[in-house]
């Protein structure tokens, strides 16, 4: 491994699906995750919710490290948020509250086709500028026709509970899953070759470019 | 959990995303890897010589049961084989040789979009009778344009060594791939769904049904 330029990253989530995506390429980043409620003011469309939500979770973070006056603020940084949402017929579907509400998430989302949405947005902030920029992914995923007792047994390994949309593509969800269209790192929570493009245009060196 | 009623599951694989693809399904398994030449007789197009290469991989583990006298042979049990191809305009691309072998394969990939066959094959024996059951899955994986450095780099980790078109979709390599058509799972080595409905035309209980 040749010696790392990047300036630190924070990465403003602590999911463990994110976390290892970006470990997979190599980065060295801090954990902050951004405490908000997540609700929108502005957006009223998927994309523009998951952009909306990206962009307060990163500004929350920053807000973070001048509260805790932590030494990285006072040198280049950059601040990693994303958000998901999965949407079925139009209507958002959160992660689920309950195990009755996560069967009964699952039992809507079976046969049937819906969209994952994840917003990316990074803060770069360097010595007298900040740049922010950011990029939202779509995928389609297309459940099987599910049992009851498929539903039950899934929801009884309590995977479903802290997902939006009450599963997980690259866990035992995978059973669930016949066929996607789209991006599958955006399913599970952070578009891999986007958040790429995103940390090279902040000028950081990712897997060697 | 309940008591599991299925009868032994012999997995014909060593291939650790099989393994854990499996291990998420709750199934209980034994791991004799089929130690064969993955060399077709008959077939010519790449679904048939991933469903010949998965049934010759689970003809081979019924004979390694007979040949180490495994208690197995003379009970009910199941024998589950895959195997996975990447091809790309008609051309098979089998796992690299080389880091130089490698680095051509994902230069070959880059900014195209290849097929991933997988063929999956069981043999139930049960008293008195054996079924065999197959299917195989096919996905479509587009990659981003790649720089020469990015494969590199990617090459440096070792990930594409073992795997078939020299990369993971599940790992480092998701940052190589911009969109899929298809089964995720079956891009991993084990379309998760249709071995499923396999394990369960030999009347095995997976995931409560």
């Amino acid at each position: 491994m040749t010696k790392n330029p990047n300036p630190p990253i924070v990465l403003a989530s602590a999911s463990p699906r994110r976390i290892e995506l970006m470990q997979n390429l190599g980065l060295r980043f801090e954990i902050i995750p951004a405490d908000i409620d997540e609700v929108t003011e502005h957006a009223q469309i998927p994309a523009e919710i998951v952009a909306e939500l990206a962009y307060l979770k990163a500004k929350r973070v920053q807000e973070i490290l001048q509260e805790k006056k932590s030494k990285l603020r006072l040198q280049p940084h950059v601040i990693l948020a994303a958000d998901t949402i999965v949407v079925l017929d139009g209507e958002v579907l959160g992660k689920p509250d309950n195990k009755e509400h996560a069967v009964e998430m699952l039992t809507r989302l079976s046969g049937t086709c819906h969209e994952v949405f994840t917003g990316v947005h990074v803060i770069h902030q360097s010595e007298g500028s900040t740049e922010a920029y950011h990029d939202v992914g779509m995928s389609k995923v297309f459940f099987r026709q599910l049992q009851k007792s498929e539903i039950e047994s899934y929801v009884a390994t309590k995977e479903p509970m802290d997902k939006a949309g009450a599963y997980a593509l690259q866990g035992i969800g995978a059973f669930l899953v016949e066929k996607i269209e789209g991006c599958p790192s955006n399913i599970i929570g952070l578009p891999v070759p986007k958040t790429v493009a995103l940390l090279r245009r902040c000028g950081l060196k990712v897997m060697g470019y």
